[in-house]
């Protein structure tokens, strides 16, 4: 069995690289999450327990990648950020999305207990992935505000939602009927008037997300933030 | 904070696709095997433990894309093999890659406790994965004879080579050196006269790899063959 | 002006290739040429002239790539066949390309003049050029195939629309309306009762396209072919 | 002959896209043009009859593609410039290039006999071309100062050794291994004290290249300079 008679199945590796100087982002998604939440009892409209979880997965992939600068997640989704200058792997776009998701996963298994002390995880979850490439800084706040305007826009409802079902009493289907067509302004008066919510007091980290930033006295610790963005001159803090 | 302005971003988006009508592999990597090996106190030259969480954490990710005809393992890597005629997730080489390494890895993690019932798993492991695609049975029949001589090699290496350290007390510098330019008939040789081993007859999950492959009779139960592959009219041996 | 400080430019390239051991298939289109024929007063349905031309500039190409095996043009496109073996420029598209499409624009205005003798060429003609991978000689045969059968319906289509205009006086409006939903067998039928054309029996070049094949002698000298292929023993009926 | 059956084989087709926001650049390059200089007698070091063709050929490229921003030619290579915003063909790579090299070829063969009234052109030239893209005005910049670092480079070394040549009554082997190891001061210094020749008030046009660009009061004319660029406020000079 000489191995150098079939070396030559080698040479079909392809090695696609995101572009030189351009930001690239990794973004996982979960796989059948709305399943996953109903077999493992996740709270309505979101559950800590998980977004809590997902951030400590996070944290373990940055810690792995030095290079990154920021990360952003929310609902079953997380974005990993590299800054233009970083040639982690080569570039290898297949190398740091695999990377990535298997990191990701693994450490959202290995954490499970401490998150979710009293229910046992009934099967191994898993998160796909993709890379993008962003050539400006415009571009790449572009994406994060994307993908936080996704976070508002379904939080908002998810929360109206919820509240007409576990407080009000609706059927689920009665519920989205009740809401379609409703504008954001809509929402935000439902919640008020027949659950006394007023959504903008709700914590940040439901209707905002979560951004990990390095702390920057050492760069060592990777910091959790939940808060808003400020509007900035010319660029400012992305997510802060 | 009206999501649409920002939907643009989404156009950045690429999805190279495994080439149609060609069989596309997946290959798993562990990532710093060598150092996670030494952390969890494997047993040399292999871990019958770790063979076998492979192997259930490669039944996983079969049971969740039943288009696939066969994996394999070996060392701390696994390929799957999906079929020419295969159209999974549109062929899109990041979303299948990534979810083969997310759901391995997640599974590998999942169901460690029950091959390591006494020692801790330390950190979340991690696996790489890519895509390579090939046109012919007879290319995909030699990436499987490529990856299984590495596993002979490496593997009659290591059993020569933990035989000189644990059993013939040489350091493990001396034992590299000594077995600098020898060639496998010098292997053989050695086990044999020195430790009593006959190579030939150590079972076949270290020498071989392991095929897993559906059961024929109902195609849902996923059958582990460390035995070499039997030669059938049509295709003669895959594996030997 | 030192040129080192410069370089780190040229590391954005990159170099897509056909994957190995596939079929390669460069297919050329003219570039706005139903605006060309008419500036250039190309006889109705079909001008041999042009036909003869675009043959003689697809032999130049072939003449620089002894690689190809054959070569099919049809209306206003060419397509150059390299087999899986062949690895002409290490297989990168954008160099296979590119060079097809050049050469075979420059030999179209080179030899104009030759195959237009008393009309001068207007402005320079363009053709764009792809790269196409097929895995298996069947999808090979079958797209030539498809592309023959693209050649026999419009140039059945253009001759009874051309016999109309040209021949029954009608204006191509109504022409072209009065063949809205007619089949192959009515297109037949208005050719032999309205003008005693026996659409079959018209000259192969127009119904079916032209190949370009090697002579067998010698391998030097390209041969056009406007017949159908004969079966062989090993491959069948390529073209029917 | 049914088209149906076979148009299958379509899917095979892939469109790979320079990624948007990015300075598309396509660089055509010659095809074996030593061979061709000295099949077509041109003169040396450089042979304006030729530069001046080019520059026609790139200007009805140009003028095909009025996204263009500008081109920039030297030896037997021309680039060409789209802005990040330009979103030709979709931005696919092969119908971009191809176009350009099919282009330029054919009107290079077109208006060969204006530029070389004496001199028939022996057969079809070929160029071929790539697509690169660049994230920042900074990259393109400097992919540019490459180009004419490039231009300067050898046409100092051709102007010295023609010279020798040309002048000196040297052999072309000795000229060759006369100036091994020299640097740009040695070349100017044997031009001037041989030759009498002050290398810096040549033409621009051999030492710098070409640019084209729009002229700026109606943007519809294609104006070329082989003077420097100017300083400009806010983006400095692109190339010196």
């Amino acid at each position: 069995m000489a191995k150098s008679q079939y070396e030559y199945v080698k040479a079909f590796e392809t090695a696609e690289k995101g572009l030189l100087n351009t930001w690239m982002v990794i973004r996982l998604d979960g796989h059948s999450f709305s399943k996953f939440c109903i077999q493992h009892d996740f709270e309505k409209p979101s559950d800590i327990r998980c977004i809590e979880l997902m951030n400590h997965a996070a944290r373990s992939v940055m810690k792995v990648f030095p290079e990154m600068v920021l990360a952003y997640g929310q609902s079953d989704e997380y974005s990993f950020i590299f800054p233009p200058k970083c040639n982690v792997y080569g570039r290898r776009k297949s190398k740091i999305v695999s990377t990535c998701a298997s990191l990701f996963s693994s450490a959202f298994v290995f954490h499970w207990a401490t998150y979710f002390p009293g229910s046992k995880l009934q099967h191994p979850p898993s998160f796909d992935g993709r890379m993008i490439c962003y050539p400006t800084l415009h571009n790449m706040r572009d994406y994060l505000c994307w993908r936080q305007a996704d976070c508002h826009i379904n939080n908002l409802y998810n929360t109206v939602f919820w509240a007409l079902v576990l407080k009000g009493g609706m059927e689920q289907k009665a519920a989205a009927e009740s809401l379609k067509g409703t504008v954001s302004g809509d929402k935000h008066e439902i919640l008020f008037t027949q659950f006394d919510i007023n959504y903008s007091r709700l914590p940040e980290v439901y209707r905002k997300g979560t951004t990990l930033h390095w702390a920057s006295e050492e760069e060592t610790h990777v910091r959790t933030t939940n808060k808003a963005h400020q509007p900035s001159p010319d660029e400012g803090r992305i997510l802060g």
